[in-house]
């Protein structure tokens, strides 16, 4: 995938005149790997204006860096950013991914920078797209082959566990994120820990769980009913299905960030539930489960260059409504941003299951 | 577990003077969560010299902060550093885990700190103990059920999903990290992720893994040979196998850190192999996987005050030797040092297994 590393390191570097920078030192793990092909937990990479590249790593890792990133200079060094900062020229830090212990070390005074290699990534290359899709697909099956098992008396960490157990036998490297499984009450928790609650008749049951592959994540949630729903849970699941169906339309190039999470929101807003959905709409997906762009109620400065969405972005889309005490709805997709209409990741069906 | 908190909290109030802080500022995850109970993606906890403390988390995690923390004053805020951050007195910040984004955003200037919660946190108390005895039972007992599952043309990625599944079954909340299977000549990589290699007769494979529980986690290596090892691989794993006896033994209370580290390495040395042990002899374990004390040759300042092992200091020990294109042996044990001597944790025989 080298060519594909090279084309990313132009990208990035292009970015730097406009900073005043003659380079970055790339110290994020994720941006070193997006960047190089490399996964270390102690690596980083020194990227010039020119496209030039200087990765360093530490013993552990150094075969793996020579094998994939033949086409850079690699240097086998622990304090890897000590190993890469050149001496002369502008420099610039990632200061959202140095720690101030390092910074001080390094001798302080560098330029900081934010976001940059996060804003390369927003935009996807296809590889990626095509690793994201693949991910997608895992957490569908695994949902589809759980999906029979589920009845009363299962606890809710049962249910996540046989989630995560289907997805590692499909072949998934891992998790996404921690799975969510929340039940009856408990569904009025945007982020609860699977507990041991047994699922009971009447209860609607949030799902949101993802596989990871390759480094991408996929994220998905589903609210399914045990036995037959009472008549406030189908309202308020055809409710946030609606308001679902509404941001997912509305993920189209060039709209702008909030529009989109409003065109969601505004359904439920209208419905009276507005207080009851308290989280943004949706986020970013690739290597970070949370990334750039996010979809959230908040306008940006005016000459902020990437509150629109573009081409071949994957955002969530996730509304939710939660009633403390009685219990909630959340429903959620992976889809990627086109220019022709967006492509959906996640395909389980958003019917209502009463199972 | 409130009362383990408010001594936890205590302890680490106890080192603000010698450091002329008021207070600090406590951002790194597993910090707050040790000095909590509260496990967060955006928690702070300032905690004062008078062992007084407050806690800011954002609204997915309120009502467990709240629920959790009920002995201390609990803000809801999603900039939880810039919420706790008195505007008189003296302040510390966690230095190696605040970015320097964050750093700079609250004003810049206030006074740097490294490791303090994690001297703090190296010597265990028994709660602690219990639940990282627990993870290295779930780590032995997965092992003991993918033992008999193992032969030729198992890929490594099959092995390394066998042992995550069955500690998943066994009801472990997770990995402790990434599971290392190396086969063959894939064992002279010490950090080698499981490949599509399937084993074959004659093989060495490593396999470093272990369960998490409730935050903590379990650190076991074992290396067995696939069909009648060749005699340069029983000499291999039993030079191997008594560096990391000599090293177990050398885990006493009072022990110097690079005396343990010696204690092993001198065997591997004399043998000739010194140059293929490259890394360190082991590391504390707790609610990271890698933590304070780190067993290594190399020795400490003259004042440093946590050279030494301390009562109630789980360590592993995990000695390998690595042959560029041959093959490797790695045995690793996690334990906790006792002044009685120390008590081992992963309980799994250490006799060559030939399958």
């Amino acid at each position: 995938m080298t060519v594909i590393h090279v084309q990313r390191r132009e990208n990035l570097a292009a970015l730097l005149p406009a900073h005043e920078a003659d380079a970055i030192l790339v110290t994020g793990g994720v941006n070193v790997r997006y960047l190089t092909g490399l996964a270390s937990s102690n690596a980083a990479v020194l990227i010039r204006a020119d496209g030039g590249a200087t990765l360093a790593t530490d013993s552990r890792y150094i075969g793996a860096a020579r094998r994939l990133c033949a086409d850079i200079e690699v240097v086998e060094e622990s304090d890897v950013a000590g190993a890469l900062l050149p001496e002369s020229g502008r420099t610039g830090v990632e200061a959202d991914h140095m720690s101030v212990a390092t910074y001080f070390r390094l001798g302080g005074g560098h330029l900081r920078l934010s976001g940059l290699v996060e804003a390369v990534r927003m935009v996807k290359d296809d590889t990626e797209i095509d690793l994201i899709r693949t991910a997608c697909e895992l957490t569908d099956r695994a949902f589809a082959e759980v999906l029979p098992e589920l009845r009363p008396g299962l606890t809710e960490k049962e249910v996540a566990r046989a989630l995560e157990r289907r997805m590692a036998e499909l072949g998934a490297d891992g998790l996404a994120f921690d799975t969510i499984v929340a039940s009856g009450p408990n569904g009025a928790i945007p982020h609860h820990s699977p507990s041991d609650r047994p699922l009971e008749r009447g209860d609607l049951v949030t799902m949101d769980f993802g596989a990871l592959h390759e480094g991408y994540h996929a994220d998905m949630t589903r609210t399914v009913a045990i036995g037959e729903p009472a008549d406030w849970q189908r309202e308020l699941y055809d409710l946030v299905r609606a308001s679902q169906r509404a941001g997912c339309r509305a993920v189209r190039t060039g709209a702008a960030l909030h529009e989109v999470d409003a065109a969601a929101r505004d359904l439920i807003a209208e419905a009276g539930y507005g207080e009851f959905f308290k989280h943004g709409l949706g986020h970013g997906v690739g290597l970070e489960i949370h990334e750039k762009p996010f979809l959230s109620p908040r306008k940006p400065e005016p000459d902020h260059e990437h509150a629109r969405i573009e081409d071949r972005v994957p955002v969530t889309v996730e509304p939710g409504v939660y009633l403390p005490g009685k219990g909630g709805v959340r429903i959620e997709d992976t889809l990627v941003a086109r220019d022709g209409g967006p492509e959906l990741l996640t395909r389980t069906t958003k019917e209502l299951l009463v199972l």
